[in-house]
């Protein structure tokens, strides 16, 4: 019964194949926070990444298992979690069909994201109508179950209003089914990559969870510290100048910390021995991790079978909310 | 055998409710002709029904019985034809949101419908996602039968223009899936309601499907005749200015058509006795159609089985396109 009194939570992901350190603890431990708490419905987003991605689609099916392969291993449990592939729930294209009739393009169009991202990835032709849609098929992918609250972080606060006023929308023409999503805005620490910007696939610059520990330590001696530390003999300033610091801070116990900071300080302590200590926590805490994925991926129907789970409980529940949304419409009684 | 090498049609109407005289021979005499020689699938429109009445969707149910009801009357065939509605068989939105990934936007802000239509309904508010996208939508319900000929009014054929174009996109992209639709040019005639202008049910001029003997000639007894004829003296013109005399020419036979013309260019016969005679040959042609409407209304379940039968034919074509449309997208093979 406590079962019932639960919030719901939708989030996703895009199957942008192997994760790094960005997405664990910027998005996984947070998913494993909330599954503790919340009724959570985890969905591997591969609509979402056909509006971007629709002239090289045939990447997605490996990126699928690769990354739900990554979700099971942190320990997203698939028992509490429902967790499937989103257009393996077809309801999800129909309500995004039902809400493209009651929202206007022009809420579309202010959309911040539509015109940024459409300048950020110059190369691709973003100008589609599913692009344009994709805030629709958002706000399809929460209300289809009733997500209560999403996960997000504060650059995504624009969609979530966008779905509120979709919701609001319909629940004023037709009758009151949707409750109104919140945002759930969740501290995202922004983890450098080797290279000291942002960790993304893309830069190359990304320590991957299926790393093997020699790569992990390969991968971290070339990271960048602190650059006003040319030398050791140099006193450096690890809190303030050192990027490989931040994965210290994330990694090693306080005191351990408190001593890297007083050695390099003082100059007593080379950059390259630090890094092997780091390497060696990451590889110690990703043991349990990478053992779980070896395990998984051992049985390639495991995440087949597990998605094929997800997807058959999602559906029962967005087939229920679509009986309501016609019955909505139609005037009918469907509760 | 032979079945298989029909070629494939694809129409639809949307669910407007009870038809009149100028759906009889503007659209369902030409589909009885088609369900002869071709495959048919036709269906009731009712997601494009929305695009246009979303804010108040709660009569459509209703209008698809009665429309239904009117298709199977004049004689087509569940039998021969799958018959279903459009909403039943959700691949409808699910191939309608794979084509919005590759259709352009400026693709369907040129399409001429889409700022005529705004204009011409100017008390609805059309401004919406899903009004711009239909043109996708009639895609998506040509292609998911692999449509080889689509019968339209010469008004039609640039949305058949956009459906080749994105057809030929989408194999290109991908994968050679689906073969080009043609428009079939129906010459329809525009058949005059009892004002004069063209017979619509916005106008109140129609002459529906549905109405009782008494009804017909009540109403036929006020349509506009020659107006250049204001007394029955006067010599009429009947071929070049009478507005009755179009429909005379639908339902009389030639050697009747002979009489009137050259009594009514005589001054000889008066508008009230001719369109009695009109009255009552509509009456008499109409008469079969009546009664089987009246057998199939007295079981409200035959209209349902009849859809359902339908839907759930159209379904396993529809299914089975869909398994080749995700085939080519993640480049597997599903033949």
């Amino acid at each position: 019964m406590s079962e019932q009194a639960k919030q719901r939570i939708l989030s996703g992901m895009r199957p942008s194949g192997k994760l790094h350190l960005g997405h664990l603890h910027g998005v996984l431990e947070n998913w494993k926070r909330l599954q503790d708490t919340y009724e959570c419905f985890f969905l591997v987003a591969d609509w979402h990444a056909l509006t971007t991605s629709y002239e090289c689609p045939q990447e997605i099916p490996a990126n699928i298992d690769e990354m739900v392969l990554d979700w099971l291993a942190v320990g997203i449990d698939p028992e509490r979690v429902t967790l499937f592939v989103q257009s393996d729930v077809k309801e999800h294209a129909e309500l995004h069909l039902m809400l493209s009739m009651i929202t206007p393009v022009s809420w579309l169009e202010r959309n911040p994201t539509y015109k940024e991202q459409q300048q950020y990835l110059k190369e691709k032709d973003l100008a589609t109508f599913g692009f344009l849609g994709y805030p629709v098929l958002q706000a399809a992918d929460i209300l289809l179950y009733k997500g209560q609250k999403v996960p997000v972080g504060v650059d995504q606060v624009p969609h979530i209003e966008l779905t509120r006023e979709i919701t609001r929308r319909f629940n004023y023409l037709y009758r009151d089914v949707f409750p109104e999503p919140d945002a759930l805005l969740a501290e995202v620490p922004k983890l450098p990559g080797l290279d000291g910007r942002k960790m993304s696939k893309s830069y190359g610059n990304s320590i991957f969870l299926s790393d093997s520990p020699d790569v992990v330590r390969k991968k971290l001696s070339t990271m960048i510290t602190d650059v006003e530390r040319p030398r050791m003999g140099d006193p450096g300033d690890p809190e303030n100048r050192c990027i490989a610091f931040k994965l210290h801070q994330l990694y090693l116990a306080p005191e351990q910390l408190e001593v890297i900071v007083s050695e390099c300080k003082a100059a007593k302590r080379g950059c390259a021995a630090c890094k092997k200590e780091l390497a060696e926590a990451i590889v110690l805490q990703m043991g349990p991790i990478q053992q779980r994925r070896k395990a998984l991926a051992a049985d390639s129907g495991t995440v087949r079978d597990i998605l094929a789970d997800g997807a058959s409980r999602a559906r029962k529940v967005a087939q229920s909310t679509m009986a309501q949304v016609w019955g909505a419409l139609w005037n009918r009684n469907a509760k």
